[in-house]
């Protein structure tokens, strides 16, 4: 069995790559998780992209997500806990839905190498050794790309590097020196609670019809910020958000 | 003036998004820079994509790069200088052979907003205050990301950062700390000079027929890479590398 994991961009249903075009076409089954939150545009942006890009004829299998806990103690551990019970309910869906020539494709958002656990999930399904499962990766722009052409930025000062990081490490890495940040996986805007002052340049949703964008010095534009994320909290349920954080 | 900043991957025809290829074909006058080294494949990757995929009619203008000092004392200063020629050069081009109403395209490597001039370079022209350009940026997969799909990786350890950085940087920011580092514009591996024992995935020439991966403890594979990058060296004239690097 073959497996093609696809990078469809973090949006909209044109910010996929002609070649991971070219790999929609050539699946015979999706296996898309059933997240049972209020994701509804998530699923919405790949039915779209499924109907604007395929041509010919594909099956949908919706396997329902394994629970998991949102605020762990500790959190390598539960993360791996939850790729190991997605690789078991994947791999059952595997051996009872799918036949042994057809190719299985998996629609992930952004970037298959940023933040994302598709592909550890399929490295779990090999390790077990119960289905044959061969797999190629095709990359996608990440949301951390859509961020900085929505802004016009290039993210690295001249010569200079880059931090990528999430909310949670993110005061650490900054203690560390790390003063051109960008972050991701942040629920509560992380960086308000760092010392001293910092640039700002801010989107979520970015891709979709509910883009944000504010930049600025972050004490300047926190409250749009803010007020943005409410936004789309109370339209939505929910936010992506990502940011270019620089000290100032 | 309106102008596209596009970014069209790291190296395949194929590479770019689907909003990439519809700017490419609402553009009137493409700017392509005459690097004058014998960089012949990225032309002839650029002018394959033109072929493939623009349906109409368009211009090419190609601009001669200014003369650039590769090993100058100050770096920082150096690149500001010669941004500061291209941004001429380009202008005297967008005054004298591009009509008022007419959409300029540039193609840019990989993804626009990772060591890449073009948009310090529209800046600069919009500084200078004499053509009346506005622009925008069209993301594309960037180098690093084809890196982490041809070896199936994902970049960050579960919940961990990652450092992007260049050759020149890269001991400076293994003495403040990272541990798991993505490394570009190196002229010379400049990891075999790192203290300590490290995993490596490397890749050059990524997206083309000519790409080369190698994977393993760096001091076993060390002597595999150097080889690959004289070979590419010796075929093309210069190597395009990029690779990840893991404290072992
Ligand atoms: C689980 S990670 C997946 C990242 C994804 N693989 C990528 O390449 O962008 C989810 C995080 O990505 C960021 N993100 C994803 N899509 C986004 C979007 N459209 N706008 C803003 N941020 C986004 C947010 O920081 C979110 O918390
Ligand atoms: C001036 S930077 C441009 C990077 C580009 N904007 C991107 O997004 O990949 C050039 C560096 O990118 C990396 N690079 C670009 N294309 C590559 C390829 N096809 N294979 C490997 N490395 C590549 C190399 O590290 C090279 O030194």
């Amino acid at each position: 069995m073959r497996a093609r994991l696809i990078g469809i961009g973090p949006g909209g249903p044109d910010e996929l790559t002609v070649a991971a075009v070219h790999a929609l076409n050539d699946v015979d089954v999706f296996l898309v998780a059933d997240k049972q939150r209020g994701v509804d545009d998530l699923v919405s942006v790949r039915e779209e992209i499924c109907r604007r890009h395929i041509t010919g004829e594909y099956r949908v299998i919706v396997v329902p997500d394994p629970p998991r806990d949102r605020a762990p103690e500790r959190y390598g551990n539960e993360v791996r806990d939850w790729h190991a019970a997605r690789a078991e309910a994947y791999e059952t869906v595997l051996r009872e839905q799918v036949l042994d020539g057809e190719t299985v494709g998996f629609l992930v958002w952004g970037d298959p190498s940023l933040y994302d656990s598709t592909i550890r999930v399929v490295e779990r399904i090999r390790e077990r050794g119960i289905v044959d499962l061969d797999y190629d990766v095709i990359p996608g722009v990440s949301s951390v790309q859509m961020l900085a052409a929505r802004h016009r930025l290039v993210l690295n000062r001249i010569g200079g590097p880059i931090t990528i990081t999430t909310g949670r490490r993110l005061a650490r890495d900054v203690a560390a020196g790390g003063d051109n940040l960008v972050v991701m996986l942040d629920g509560g805007l992380a960086c308000t609670e760092l010392p001293g002052e910092w640039d700002i340049w801010w989107g979520a949703n970015l891709g979709t019809s509910d883009e944000e964008l504010v930049a600025g010095r972050l004490s300047e534009v926190r409250g749009r910020i803010e007020a943005a994320r409410a936004r789309s909290k109370s339209a939505r349920g929910w936010v992506m958000d990502t940011y270019l954080l620089r000290r100032a």
